[in-house]
């Protein structure tokens, strides 16, 4: 694990365009949101960027399962932080919990995503283990987040 | 209800600029796919467009909860048509099933929405029963397809 | 030339979620419509579709310079019919010109985009002349909508 | 002027899902850069967000035309900065040059555009001169850049 904080928390400010004419983020915003912060998260804490992921180790961890609550609606220039914790860390499958909260600590969304980790063969992608070595890594931020 | 087909379903060609680095679709804009289906079925089925709905009558119906299944990756270029059935009509909610496959029927994801219905009041917007029009409409769809 | 209309043309419908909080469409969701006539214009009329250019032939066809005049702004449910033309085929680049307009032949926008033909080398992409019968297939286009 | 920073730049990191299939940003992503920038400089050195403007104020001030041009194609995890400079101020209109660079200097892209000031009148959006306080304000940060 790198240095990154734990849990790792995502800074994203709601853009006017996010939002639809109702005023508030369009619902499929919020898991660009939660991808984001997904993304970040494997950059930061497990050291692995997705380019190198899947161009240079020839694996992806695609998500199998998407699910997401919604407590209140964003609007523009909402500076919201999302921390992502892990619930489970399976054989081949990651389960992530993403919040977004405001700095007075008011819940916005919750979302849970699961991960299915997969690597290139001969005929297209194929489910694998999670790398030793990226587990290790995946478990040590999941205690230090005295989540295991 | 109008005269649209039962059950409603709404086809979509994945773009290019829809998929990502590894070649297929970005995990949200899945989302954007159910809800341009749910945004044509309140148009075409229920008869009433959403600018109509937030503008013309103050209310809404924000997705509460959002899930979604993937079980293919789709690629630039397919073409996907997406079901939309009704799960539950409850006394505010309402509970959509969005199931995507392709011309061989083939399965590539299953989303599950619930909208909540509301109506602007002195404070925001406030949760309100699905208005009784709307709601025999909704009905008569949800007969219409074999659902209720 | 594929059986194509001629000029090319595609429909699109402005979603809600095209749209920011003052009710008309955002602007790069704009240059989003443009490239969805370009992508269809490439597989329709020239044969190609982009996975082929850029997998398949390693090629590519990049946009280096984008141009819009906006003299309307479109809103939800708005139909806009995009015709693509080509104003100028030069050695290795491409000038489209893509014109929106609804039912009642209205113009919406206006857009210039070049694009400028690549092929993957050693260290990168390179310019390269527009392929023979790529090249055949673009002069015969705009003969046939009477630009050349 | 607030206290913001001469010239104004806001920085931005590619994300994954802002990169298409062959792995560079989809070109309308640029132009969502491009909008977010002059949407944070709006707010910090204007010091007015879109949402007072257009909301609170029954004011806008919508892309009348845009353009770009690109340099290089930026990846996945670039961080890009983009200066927001004024190149004109006229009665009604007012002209952005929004440059992008790398850390060493290098340009990514170069956006040109237009947006003329509107006000809320009995039928639509009338064309207006800019009021004169947002004016000095923008002529303000002009003289600041030392582009005036």
């Amino acid at each position: 694990m790198t240095a990154a904080q734990t849990p790792y928390s995502y800074r994203r400010t709601v853009r006017w365009g996010d939002c639809d004419p109702a005023g508030i983020v369009y619902t499929p915003r919020v898991f660009d949101y939660v991808l984001e912060a997904m993304e970040g998260w494997y950059r930061d804490v497990v050291g692995i960027d997705w380019v190198t992921l899947n161009q240079g180790m020839g694996m992806g961890a695609p998500t199998v399962r998407a699910e997401c609550d919604f407590m209140r609606a964003p609007r523009p220039d909402q500076v919201l932080d999302l921390e992502v914790r892990i619930e489970r860390v399976g054989r081949g499958s990651l389960t992530f919990v993403v919040t977004a909260t405001d700095e007075a600590g008011q819940h916005y969304f919750r979302s849970l995503m699961v991960a299915c980790f997969v690597a290139r063969g001969e005929d297209g992608f194929d489910s694998i283990a999670i790398p030793d070595d990226i587990r290790q890594r995946i478990v040590a931020y999941q205690g230090a987040c005295g989540d295991s």
